[in-house]
C-alpha cells in the first residue's frame, strides 16, 4: 500500500493565507497498478501566487503543479525514472495513465529537473509569452517591471534586455534590487518600499515607459499608466497587492490615461498559450546556455513545510522562483 | 475687406462649459489673395466632446473640424465652389494654402457635404477603425456600446449588425433608445437613467459581452468590464461622464477583471487612423448606399449658436452627429 500525503483546505482564506487554512491528509493509494498506469512521486512543488487568486474550493486538495518521477510503472511510454510535470496539486503520491496529463520533463542537460516549475515552465512563458505577446518591445523601447525579482518578473527583465530595451524593476528589499542590478544587469531598481511610485518613475523613466509588465495591481497600476508613452502597452500578469484583500482597492480609474495616450492594457496568463510552449522553452534555455537569461530558486526543504513557503509568497521571502523539494 | 467671426476660449473650462467661456470675435482677412492660396467659407460646424477633453490654451479659437466651400482662389486645384474639410477651429473664413490642410470633400453623390463631418468624417472613421481593430468583432459575438445614439456609438452598433453581432446599446432617454431599436435594429437597448447598469447588462446580456465600445468611462467601465466573457475586447473611445470633471471619479479598478478574464482595453483616436480613412469612408459610404448603415444629425442654426450647440452636447440634447449650419 501506498500513502500519500497531500495538503487540503479547510477554511477559505480571508485576507493573507494561514497555517490554520491547510490541514495535512494522508489517502492510500493501490499497491497494483492497472495497465496503462504509472505511479508519480513528487520531487519538487511549486507553490505560486495564484494559488490565492484562484483558490480551490474548501477541502479540496491545493492546486499547483509539481515535478515527479515514476517509480512504479505498468505504461511502457512512462518507464521506472522518467521525470514528468503533472497538475495534481499539493501531494506526495499519485497514479495517472492520461498522457495529456503526464508531461515529460524535456531534457535539459545539466540543468535542474525543478527548472520546469520556473525559468523553463509556467513562471517563464508566463514571462516568455505576456511580454513579448502583450507588450511587443522594441529595440530602444522602456520597460518598467514590478516585483521584479520574482519568478516572473526576473524573466520579463532579461527578455527585455536580450531585445534591446531599457530596463526598470521595483522590488521589496535592497537585496533583491542589488541581485536585479549587479546579476541581471537591469538598467535600473528601485526598492518600492522606499520610494514614492511617481518620484521613483520620474526619476528612473524621465522619458516616460512604453511597455509595463504588472505583477503588482492596486493603485499603483494606475500610478504607472499614467507615466506611459503613447501607444504604450501593458500586460496586466498578477495583482499581488490584491489578492489577499476581500475587498479590493479603490482608486483613481485608469480610462483617462489609456484614452488619451492610446494604451493597449491586456491581461495575460502562461497557460493561455500552452500549445506555443515548446517555442518559448527552445527560445529560453537557448538564451540560459548562453548565460543571457540567469534564475533563481528559493527552495524550501520538505513537503511538510509548503504552507510556509506558500505563506512566504505574500511576504516577499523568496527571490526567484519559490518551489519545495520533496 | 473680409471679416471672419470666430469663437475664442476666454476662460478654462471648470465643469461643465457655460456660455461665460466663449467669446464671440472678428478678424479682418486681405481681400487679396497670394498665388497659392484659397479663401474657404465655413459652411458646416463640427461640435464634438473631445473638444472638452483636448481643450485649446484661454485665448485660442475653439478647435474642431468644418466643412468649408472656397469662395476665392489663387490655386487651380482648389477652385471656387470646391467643398474642402479644414481643422481651422471655430471660424467663419480661413485663408489656406497648404494641400496638407485642404482635404477635397470626397463625392458622396446626393449626400450632403455635412456627412464629412460625421459619417463620413472623424466619428464615422472613429467607430470603423476603433471598433474593427480593437473590438475585432466576430460573427455571433456579443457587442455592448453606451452613448449609443451619438455620432460614432450609432455607427459603431450597425457596423456590428453588418458584422453579424448581437448588439445591445444605451442611451438617455426612451427617444433615443426606440430610433436604435426601430430604426438602427439594435438587438436590445435601455435607458441608463431608469436602470441599474448591472442589472440591465444581466437582463439583457445574460451571456456576457465579447466587445464592449466605451463613449462613457468612470465607474460604469468598471462594471462592464466585470461583466465580460474571457478575451474579450473593450475599446475606449471617449469618457463624457468624466469629461466636466476636475476630480475624475475614483470606483473599482478593474485590473482583477482583466486579468482573470484576460481582456484587451484599448484607448482608440480616429485620427490615429487617418491615413487608412480612405478605405473606411469607401466602406461606410457603400454601407449607406445599401441602407445598411442610417445616419441622424441634429443641426443647429447660425454661427451664432454654436456654442449652446456644444453646450449641449453634455447634456444629451443630440441624436445623431451634432453640427452647425452657418
Amino acid at each position: 500500500m501506498v500513502v500519500c500525503k497531500k495538503w487540503v483546505l479547510c477554511t477559505a482564506f480571508i485576507g493573507p493565507p494561514e497555517a490554520s487554512n491547510f490541514k495535512l491528509e494522508t489517502e492510500e493509494l493501490p499497491d497494483q497498478l492497472k495497465s496503462g498506469e504509472v505511479l508519480c512521486e513528487a520531487v519538487y512543488l511549486s507553490v505560486d501566487p495564484y494559488m490565492r487568486l484562484f483558490s480551490v474550493p474548501v477541502g479540496s486538495v491545493l492546486m499547483g503543479e509539481q515535478v515527479a518521477r515514476v517509480t512504479k510503472s505498468e505504461n511502457p511510454d512512462y518507464p521506472v525514472g522518467t521525470f514528468v510535470q503533472i497538475m495534481v496539486g499539493w501531494r506526495t503520491h499519485t497514479i495517472l495513465s492520461d498522457p495529456s496529463k503526464l508531461q515529460k520533463v524535456v531534457g535539459t542537460g545539466d540543468l535542474p529537473t525543478s527548472l520546469a516549475l520556473g525559468v523553463l515552465g509556467m513562471p517563464g512563458m508566463t514571462a516568455y509569452f505576456g511580454f513579448l505577446e502583450a507588450c511587443r518591445p522594441k529595440s530602444g523601447e522602456i520597460v518598467y517591471v514590478n516585483g521584479a525579482a520574482g519568478a516572473v518578473g526576473s524573466a520579463v527583465g532579461q527578455i527585455a534586455k536580450i531585445k534591446g530595451c531599457t530596463v526598470i524593476g521595483s522590488a521589496g528589499s535592497d537585496e533583491k534590487c542589488k541581485w536585479l542590478k549587479d546579476e541581471l544587469k537591469f538598467d535600473a531598481v528601485f526598492n518600492y518600499k522606499n520610494a514614492s511610485l511617481e518620484d521613483a518613475l520620474k526619476e528612473h523613466a524621465p522619458k516616460g515607459i512604453d511597455c509595463f509588465f504588472d505583477n503588482v495591481g492596486g493603485e499603483d497600476t494606475t500610478v504607472v499608466l499614467k507615466h506611459m508613452n503613447k501607444c504604450g502597452r501593458a500586460a496586466i500578469c498578477g495583482g499581488i497587492s490584491q489578492y489577499n484583500k476581500d475587498k479590493k482597492d479603490k482608486g483613481e480609474l485608469p480610462y483617462s490615461a489609456i484614452l488619451i495616450n492610446l494604451l493597449h492594457v491586456e491581461g495575460i496568463q502562461g497557460w493561455h498559450h500552452v500549445t506555443r510552449w515548446p517555442e518559448g522553452k527552445a527560445d529560453m534555455l537557448q538564451w540560459i546556455q548562453e548565460g543571457k537569461m540567469k534564475y533563481k530558486e528559493s527552495v524550501t526543504e520538505g513537503f511538510e513545510n509548503t504552507v510556509p513557503a506558500f505563506i512566504g509568497l505574500f511576504k516577499g521571502h523568496n527571490v526567484g522562483k519559490a518551489i519545495v523539494k520533496i
